[in-house]
């Protein structure tokens, strides 16, 4: 078997991480425009698998190198802080 | 700012994957070995979160060309067949 080495641009790792954040934070912002109230239990749930998800992908990208555990934490938190944004409003709302 | 250029075997982002794959294994292993029976909605839950988190990673390592998307298919392919097999034991244990 030949061994394949890949080459990745740092950025590109990051790029494709942050397009998921944003894609969890779309996701969010539907579900509440649109579905479910912020209390509702499957609105949590959904959240949490995908939040799940998510760092498990930044702590693949991190063990491979693909991005530094500062960056991937920084991520994380700030998404957590705009569905936090998001929430407040959403709860402001009702 | 420096844009910095990783390099990964091919079989290092798979063997990071694959023990990824046989710590859910290892996991459902233990919950069934001694905390909750299969029809438990929480191990339906657990499973399906470890199982999203895992799916998550391959597709990220495939769309940066870390695996090949049939290795990763084949991957999940495999745990799923082999978490059927613990199922089918634990409840031929009952």
């Amino acid at each position: 078997m030949v061994e394949k080495v890949v080459q990745t641009d740092q950025s590109k790792a990051y790029a494709v991480l942050k397009a998921d954040a944003d894609k969890i934070l779309k996701l969010i912002q539907v579900q509440m425009d649109n579905l479910t109230m912020p209390q509702c239990p499957l609105y949590e749930e959904v959240l949490d698998t995908q939040m799940f998800g998510l760092s498990r992908e930044i702590d693949f990208a991190v063990r491979l190198h693909l991005i530094d555990e500062d960056e991937g934490k920084a991520l994380l938190d700030n998404l957590e802080k705009q569905l936090n944004i998001l929430h407040e409003k959403a709860q402001a709302g009702y």
